[in-house]
């Protein structure tokens, strides 16, 4: 493990992300040596450059950080390795954090201890940042109060720890674009994915239909079967779909009215042949970096509307309220065995490997959740 | 001119328009010789099946129709030729009309004699029919009294013909979409059409700043000149936007928050680069007849909506009150020298030159209006 090199450079961008730098620490606890309110050292995933995780994250400890009044300190329970915190670190995305950081954007932590003025959580209460926020690959988090959600402790802590950013993404997409009555339909390519997943269980929840679409490869008769288990209606890999009358194919099921993209290229131009006369593609993400074609007339005649999503515009906004009641509406499906999805808990110890797995550096492998 | 042939079949969709098919006509006279109210025999553009318009339109007289109680007779003084009547003959719109029938959807007229029932319109008024309505290449035109829209007379008659499509488009198209602020920016391409032309002008009579793109061809430098007297704010060929820094161009300007394209490929991509995050891009037509490409990172970053108008949409609609409104507004720029773009009046009798004009057969001509 590294020791903190006194000649690192931290720069913060703001005071909240300042002091969760290794340098704020120091000075926390340097300068306030008889401060009364300390958190305990915390060990953190910490890289000071963006650039691929696996070359420039590493583990190091800090040092206690003086709690405010209106601070918790929250020892982390479990925290996910996302795809997003992969390309946060790579620094890919139009925004890129200020660096030094600490990974991580969501996950669940029990509180620790409290500020003087903290009065609406207790020690032991498991709690979520809601909004994600930054810097949940450590074993104890100081943030203000108004960060934590505080939520049912009766469900897995992984799925505490990993509602916030994929099913929260399906919830909103699902009630955000289109209004949804019982027995519409949804249609969605990548299925397979995390957020995939969700989609299909939580149309399934509330009622919808829904029609996937997933790539060719070995094991997709498998993968349609794993999908169909989930509540999924009807499922299709692109060449499936290679027929003249690809509306002939859906059968009673009414045209869907909102879609879903997270491919992109041939995959798209899919899920808009399927949408009904004045339907709706929302585009969260773009796997097969191609780009999305659209004929004229698919706009014109056929009134589609195409727009996107991105979970990011949620954060630190106005709807903050309207989020932490979704992700209580999840968790009670997840309690409710109404929705599940595969993750693979890992020892904080073996943060390297699981984070090479995330990488697909070791083949395919569940969502990584790190243990603390 | 052609004499009506006792073998032409008829197939009628609705009752109204079965009764502006000749052979509804031939009964009507046949069936009730005694009846008091008919109409003049009308001289009608007629055509027998859908193909290239020189080929399959002929102009025949039509014999007297029987005004209902609530029909209105009126004498069409003016009706221009829209490509959106050239596609409408050559069959290519996805919902062809039934054949026969005869040309035109907009045009105005002067009531000439009213049904037993008709109360909120007079002998003399100026009409159009809105929503627009087939059957205007004639001189006589019957249709009930909700078909027809009272005008002020005082606009001159190509202006009443030609309100209903191409500047209502504009005009619903600044408006259904986007919340528009004096101030705020708009950006097309196409800006040369007649909607464009219309678009620049509404604009400026709504203090929106306005940015044009225009095709690369000889004359540009002629057809920005043009289009800055119209109150164009900034006009640029494609080619003068293959920089790199293309908002740079807008000094200060605020970026655009809707889009307009009728052209499709490179030119629907300029439109995209420069509107700001959270723009609307609106597709009304595909003149290039290249598809509209889209990065994935313009829906999820730039957050980016894509839309599409289609008139027709509004037609036998409930926005019918709300089209009016609209129309009258409207002519009330026309009257005050606000809005203006070029037209060619053509007495009936050339109609064949007319629609070679407006089939691009003899070069570059302003607008066919049919004087009757």
């Amino acid at each position: 493990m590294a020791v903190l090199r006194p000649t690192l450079k931290f720069i913060g961008a703001s005071s909240l992300h300042c002091r969760l730098h290794p340098l704020s620490r120091i000075r926390s606890s340097a300068f306030r040596a008889f401060a009364t309110n300390l958190s305990p050292p915390s060990k953190a995933v910490v890289y000071e450059q963006q650039g691929p995780p696996d070359q420039v994250t590493r583990v190091i400890d800090l040092p206690p950080v003086e709690l405010r009044a209106n601070d918790v300190c929250v020892k982390m329970l479990a925290a996910p390795i996302n795809p997003s915190d992969i390309n946060r670190i790579e620094g890919v995305y139009p925004v890129r954090p200020p660096v030094p950081a600490i990974g991580g954007y969501e996950g669940v932590g029990e509180v620790y201890s409290l500020g003087s003025g903290v009065s609406n959580l207790s020690v032991g209460d498991w709690v979520i940042p809601s909004p994600p926020s930054f810097g949940t690959w450590q074993t104890y988090v100081v943030k203000e109060e108004t960060v934590w959600h505080k939520i049912d402790k009766s469900v897995p802590m992984e799925y505490a720890a990993t509602v916030s950013v994929n099913p929260l993404t399906a919830l909103r997409m699902l009630e955000d674009f289109v209004k949804l009555n019982p027995g519409d339909t949804i249609i969605q390519n990548g299925a397979t994915s995390m957020v995939g997943q969700c989609i299909i269980q939580l149309a399934r929840a509330q009622g919808l239909h829904n029609v996937n679409i997933i790539r060719d490869r070995v094991g997709s008769e498998e993968a349609k079967e794993k999908l169909k288990n989930l509540g999924a209606d009807q499922i299709y890999t692109e060449s499936e779909l290679e027929v003249k009358n690809i509306k002939g194919l859906l059968g009673d099921l009414p045209e869907p009215l909102l879609g879903f993209n997270c491919v992109g290229g041939n995959a798209a131009s899919l899920v808009l042949k399927f949408l009904r006369q004045g339907g709706t593609m929302v585009t969260y993400g773009g796997m097969s970096k191609k780009p999305i074609t659209v004929s004229t007339s698919s706009f014109i005649f056929k009134d589609l509307a195409l727009r996107g999503f991105w979970l990011q515009k949620w954060m630190n906004s106005e709807n903050s309220k309207d989020c932490r009641r979704m992700i209580d509406y999840i968790l009670s499906l997840v309690k409710n065995g109404k929705l599940k999805y595969e993750m693979e808990l890992v020892p904080f110890e073996d943060f390297k490997g699981a984070l090479d797995k995330a990488l697909g550096k070791l083949g395919s492998h569940p969502k990584q959740v790190i243990k603390f």
